[in-house]
């Protein structure tokens, strides 16, 4: 059996993370074939679609920012135990869009409840299983929500809604983490044109799928 | 402004918790009119109760109990936050049918996932808003669950279900807990006829309410 391999991919709004991953999925999946699982918080489980439904309401429910950093642990803790643990355990390489550092930025960072609060339950939500490989992908917050702007009219979602301050908080807080927890988190810059962005991605996935086989 | 006072109320299957409740909480009435609000965890608004449907589906759906307790803490929150708090900032008489250490007995003792831990997510949660008073009626776990299989004949929900030995986990957590946090948490035996636990319970309220008055 091959040695499993966990990934997550990062970034605030408008870094182009969905679409830098759709392209290196389809690159990987002929040579990987049914050993790659792409996934994506929350995953897709009846209990995690559950509680997306609570989190992205289609009218404010006047959900509490404690509430909703217990209830994305909550979906992160049900996807990692239906979807990423039993692909590990089947030697598979599992790449995440999103993960615990999302929470430790919009939650911690961005909602201000604090890093060091928001990594205590989500220590509780992650028992240890932390990614082999983080992908960062960052750009500055002006930019990245003239992206957004531009590409979803009409389909801003609530986070989108936030301030610019919100995102300069979250971007603040990936970076800090970046440099932090440098080994596990790599970061890409996202200003540059998108074939830079994938190649850039791509290397750092080659070198760690080389680096466990 | 008459002082705020929250009191909760706390036990295992079949000490009779609802019915005592219930029966205290119609002679408080007509002595504290509006100035009581009786609630009970996950406290009937929209987002709790959402969190309680995933909580006890009508099948099984593979919760984790990471997970349960992860949405038990954001229900709590979200209960804390809509009910609790606004009627203790309006000077009101808060009763509550369970609060935290019902998290603490359940998921830390009877699931084994250790007082400690749940704690700690459980204190996110609450932000240090512990009760005034915590009412504990305790009974041998043999005799509780023979009373709910008595009572309840074919309504028998998923905690009902689980063995003896969890219910005798969740009973040794609440002892200790009572022990430990004495100040606060008080017992009253509830292997004693109906009659005298009303009383008893009765008694450490009267109390309460002069203390705070």
């Amino acid at each position: 059996m091959s040695k499993p391999l966990f990934i997550s991919f990062e970034g605030p709004e408008g870094a182009g993370k969905t679409t830098v991953l759709n392209i290196l999925i389809a690159e990987l999946q002929p040579k990987l074939g049914n050993k790659l699982v792409a996934t994506r918080e929350p995953g897709g489980n009846p209990i995690s679609e559950a509680i997306r439904a609570i989190l992205q309401p289609e009218d404010d429910n006047g959900l509490e920012k404690r509430t909703e950093a217990l209830l994305y642990a909550a979906a992160r803790r049900q996807h990692l135990v239906e979807i990423i643990q039993p692909a590990l355990a089947a030697g598979k390489v599992v790449i995440s869009d999103r993960y615990v550092d999302s929470s430790l930025a919009y939650q911690g960072g961005g909602r201000d409840l604090g890093v060091e609060k928001i990594w205590q339950i989500n220590q509780f939500a992650i028992d240890g299983l932390l990614p082999d490989l983080t992908i960062y992908l960052d750009v500055p917050s002006e930019l990245g929500l003239a992206r957004v702007t531009a590409n979803r009219k009409g389909k801003i979602d609530r986070l989108d809604k936030e301030s610019l301050a919100f995102h300069q908080k979250v971007r603040q807080t990936y970076l800090k983490l970046q440099s932090e927890f440098s080994d596990r988190i790599k970061i890409v810059d996202a200003t540059q044109p998108l074939d830079k962005v994938v190649h850039d991605t791509r290397e750092l996935i080659n070198k760690v799928l080389e680096d466990k086989s």
